[in-house]
C-alpha cells in the first residue's frame, strides 16, 4: 500500500467521524508517518487527530511535526494539554521547538511548564546555535561507580523508560565527573556480581558543551559512535548527543557548504517555505560584490581597446573571451571544490599546501596541454585565424588553466588557515579573480605577439 | 595529551622494543586511533605492532586501516594469521576490504577462508556497488516468533557476542520472513514470561537488497533509525545496515554531488592519494565538452562584429561581456544549487515545478531590478557611456538574470524527472547555456537600439 492510499484511508476515517478506527489505524504507523499525515490537515482536523492519538506517542508525533503545525496546535490546545505534552517530550525536542516559536507562544508554553523543567529549558536556550550544548539531550542513563551488574540492571529497569537511549551507559563519580562508559551489551553478557567499574571503558570520546556541531559530527562519524557524551569544562557529564541528530547536522552542514559555494547566504528555512524577498535577500549581497569586482574586468578590456579594435583579427580575440573565462572558471571550480570537500572531511590540511600545489600544477600542465591543442585546432579551423592568433588564444588558455588550478587550491587552504570558511573561496570568487588575471595575460601576450 | 605526543610515546616504545608496554598503551586507545597510529609505520614496524595487538581488537583495528596498509599487512602475514583475521572480522568489513585489494591478494585471502564464509563473501561481492546489499552485514540478531522474554534473553546472551548490534532484534517466522522488530530496551523492561510476539513492532521500515544506498540513507535519516533491516524480494531478512555506515554513505553521496556540480567525474579515492593523471582524467571530459559548447558563444560574438567594431561605444559593450556572463553564471548557480539540494533532501519534487518557477521568476524580478540599477549607474558613471548604451547593458543583464533563474530551476527538476542526476545540471552547464542566450539577447537589443 503506498502512502497516498494510506493517507486517503486515514482522511476518510477522520471525515466520517470514525474516531476509534482512526486511532487504531494511526497506532499501526510510525510516528514520522503520523506527523506526515497531520501535516496536510487544517486546524480543526489537526486538533481532533492530535486528541485521538494514543497518549504515549503524541509527544513523539508532535516532535516530528513542522514548525507551522506545531504552532497551530499549541495555539489551539488548553494549558493542561500543553503541560502534559511538554512533560512527555524529550528536552532536546522541546528546546528545538521553542526556538522556532514566536515569543508570545514561547511565553505561554513556559508558563505551563514545571519550574525545574523551565529552568533546564532556559539553560539550554542560552547555548549558542550550532553548539554541542544546543544539540544535546539530558535524558541519558548514568550509573554511579561501584555498582555491580545486578544493581545496574535494576537501576536501568527502574529509570530507563524515560531515557533517549539506554544502550550506552555513563559511569560518573561522586562529583559527577564522567569516568567511563559501558555498552548495555557488556552488562547483559556479564555475571550479576561483576562490578561495573571493571566493565567500563575509560578511554572516553566526548565533546564539550561549546564545541561546534561540525566537530561533534566529525567525531561521531570518525569513531562510528551511536551516542557521544557532552561534558562541561570540569569534565562533568551534562548531556548526550545521539547519532540520529548527528545525521541531521551532517546534512545541515553540507547544505550550508553547497549554499556558500554557490554565492548564497545560507538560508534559515526550506526553499519552498521562503518568500521571494527572503530568497532575493540571500542572493543579492554576493551578486553585488562580484558585479563590483567585475568592474575591473571591464577596465582591463577597455584598456586594451587597441588590440581588439585596430587589429585585423581583433574580433576573433573578442570571440574567444567567453571560452577563456568559462574554462578558467570551470578549472578553478574543480580544484576549489576538491579542496573544500577535502578540508570538510578532514582529508586535507593547511600543512599539505605544498604537496597539493605541486599536484595541481602537474594536473594543470596535463589539462592545459590538452586544452591548448583543442583550442589551437578550433581557432585555426573554425575561426580561420592566423597562426599567431591561434597561438595567443591557446597559450593564454594554458596559462589560465594553470592559474585557476593553483588559485583553486591556495585560496581555500589559506582561508581555512586564517580562520575563514573555505567554502566562501569557491567558484564564484575564483571565477572572478581568474577572469581578471587571465584577461591581463591574454592581452599582454596579444600585445607583444601582434606588436600593437 | 594531544595526538602528536601520544604518537611519539607509542613510537618510542616500539623503537625501544618495549613490547609489553606498547601492548598496554595500545589497549588504552580506541581502535580508530590505533589504526591511525599504524598508518604512519613502515612495513616491518606495522607487522610487529599488529602482532603485539591484543587478539580481541586486532580485527577491529584492521578494519579501520587504509587500503594500502591493509594490503602491506596481508602480504606480510602467514596463512594462519589471515585465516583467524578473516574469521574475526564482520562480513561487511571483510567485503569492503576485499573490494579494495588487487586480484592476486584477494585470491590468497579467499583460499584461507572457511568454505561457508567464502560462499557468503562471494555472494556479497555480487551485489551492485552502492546497493543496500553491498552495505549490509549479516551479523544481526534474529529471534524466532513464539519465544518468551526469558528465552529471548538467553538466546541473546548465547549468540549476541558476535553480532554487530543487539539493540534492535528482528523476529522471523518459519520461512525466515521478517515479521517484526523489538528494541532490546522493551525486552529488558518486560516480564520474563511475556511472549515476544506481543512486544514486537510489526510496522517495520525496511529496504531491499538492490535498493540504492541513497534511498537507504534517506530512510534511516527520515525515521531516525539506528539500524535498518534489509530483505529480499520475498520479504525474507538477509541483513542489516547500521547508522555508522549510513553516515559514511551520506558523506559519500554529498561528495559525489559536490564533484558533479563542479564539472568533475566523481573520484574513486581521496584527493591526496590520486596521481595527477587520474585527477586530470576526471576533469578533462567536462572541460572539453564545455569548451566545445563555447565555440557557439564565439560564433555569436563574431556574428555581431559590426556592433562591437563599428559603433563608437563598441568597446564599452565588449567590456561589459564578462560582467554579464559572470552574473548570469552566478544567478544560475544560486538557483540550481537550491534545486539540486532540495531534490537531494526530498524537499522539492518535479510536481512543484510550477510553484518553483513562479517563485524564481519573482526572485529574478527583484534581483534583476537591483542589478539593473547598479549596472546602469556603473556604466554611466564609470564607463562614461551614453544613456542608450547604459540601457542596453542593464536591460540585457536584467533579462540574463531572469533566464538564469528560470533555467536554474527548470533544468535540475527536468533532469530528475527524466531519470538523470540533477547534480549534472549545475552551474558549469547552466553558465554555458546562459552565456549563449544572454549574448544573443545582448546583441539583439544593441542592434535594435543602436540601429546598426
Amino acid at each position: 500500500m503506498d502512502w497516498e492510499m494510506i493517507e486517503q484511508r486515514l482522511l476518510s476515517l477522520l471525515e466520517r467521524g470514525k474516531h476509534s478506527e482512526l486511532r487504531g489505524a494511526l497506532m499501526m504507523l510510525n510516528e514520522v508517518d503520523v506527523a506526515r499525515f497531520m501535516e496536510t490537515l487544517d486546524k480543526e482536523k489537526l486538533l481532533l487527530t492530535f486528541r485521538i492519538l494514543p497518549k504515549d506517542i503524541s509527544a513523539d508525533v508532535f516532535a516530528y511535526m513542522s514548525a507551522e503545525q506545531k504552532q497551530t496546535l499549541i495555539e489551539s490546545i488548553g494549558d493542561n494539554e500543553i503541560r502534559s505534552l511538554i512533560e512527555d517530550m524529550f528536552l532536546d525536542d522541546t528546546v528545538d521547538f521553542l526556538e522556532e516559536l514566536p515569543a508570545n507562544v514561547v511565553k505561554r508554553v513556559l508558563q505551563n511548564t514545571s519550574e525545574s523543567k523551565r529552568n533546564l529549558i532556559n539553560q539550554f536556550l542560552r547555548y549558542p546555535d550550532n553548539s554541542a550544548g544546543s544539540l544535546m539531550t539530558i535524558e541519558y542513563m548514568e550509573l554511579k561507580r561501584g555498582l555491580n551488574v545486578q544493581e545496574a540492571m535494576s537501576v536501568i529497569r527502574k529509570t530507563g523508560l524515560d531515557k533517549e537511549t539506554i544502550y550506552t551507559l555513563y559511569v560518573i563519580d561522586q562529583a559527577r565527573h564522567l569516568i567511563g562508559s559501558i555498552a548495555l551489551r557488556s552488562l547483559i553478557m556479564a555475571d550479576d556480581s561483576v562490578l561495573i567499574d571493571t566493565l567500563m571503558n575509560t578511554n572516553i570520546i566526548s565533546v564539550k558543551t561549546l564545541d561546534d556541531q561540525e566537530k561533534v559530527a566529525e567525531t561521531v562519524r570518525e569513531y562510528d559512535l551511536m551516542t557521544i557524551p557532552v561534558v562541561d569544562n570540569e569534565n562533568r557529564l551534562v548531556g548526550i548527543i545521539t547519532a540520529d541528530d548527528v545525521m541531521d547536522v551532517i546534512e545541515e552542514e553540507n547544505t550550508e557548504d553547497f549554499e556558500k559555494m554557490a554565492a548564497l547566504t545560507p538560508a534559515e528555512d526550506e526553499y519552498l517555505k521562503m518568500t521571494p524577498f527572503q530568497l532575493a535577500k540571500n542572493r543579492l549581497p554576493w551578486l553585488l560584490l562580484l558585479a563590483t569586482v567585475a568592474i575591473f574586468t571591464g577596465m582591463i578590456i577597455t584598456n586594451y581597446e587597441d588590440v581588439l579594435n585596430k587589429t585585423a583579427m581583433g574580433i576573433v580575440l573578442t570571440a574567444c573571451i567567453p571560452m577563456l573565462m568559462d574554462t578558467g572558471g570551470n578549472c578553478g571550480a574543480q580544484a576549489s571544490t576538491l579542496m573544500i570537500r577535502g578540508i570538510a572531511l578532514g582529508e586535507i590540511e593547511f600543512k599539505d599546501i605544498g604537496r597539493v600545489l605541486w599536484k595541481e600544477v602537474r594536473v594543470g600542465l596535463i589539462v592545459g596541454a590538452v586544452l591548448f591543442m583543442f583550442t589551437f585546432a578550433r581557432v585555426y579551423f573554425i575561426n580561420k585565424a592566423s597562426i599567431p592568433v591561434c597561438f595567443i588564444v591557446s597559450i593564454a588558455l594554458f596559462c589560465t588553466v594553470l592559474m585557476a588550478k593553483s588559485l583553486g587550491c591556495i585560496l581555500p587552504l589559506t582561508a581555512k588557515r586564517l580562520g575563514f570558511d573555505p567554502a566562501l573561496m569557491a567558484s564564484p570568487l575564483i571565477t572572478t579573480i581568474v577572469d581578471m588575471t587571465s584577461l591581463i595575460v591574454y592581452f599582454s601576450i596579444a600585445t607583444s605577439v601582434l606588436g600593437v
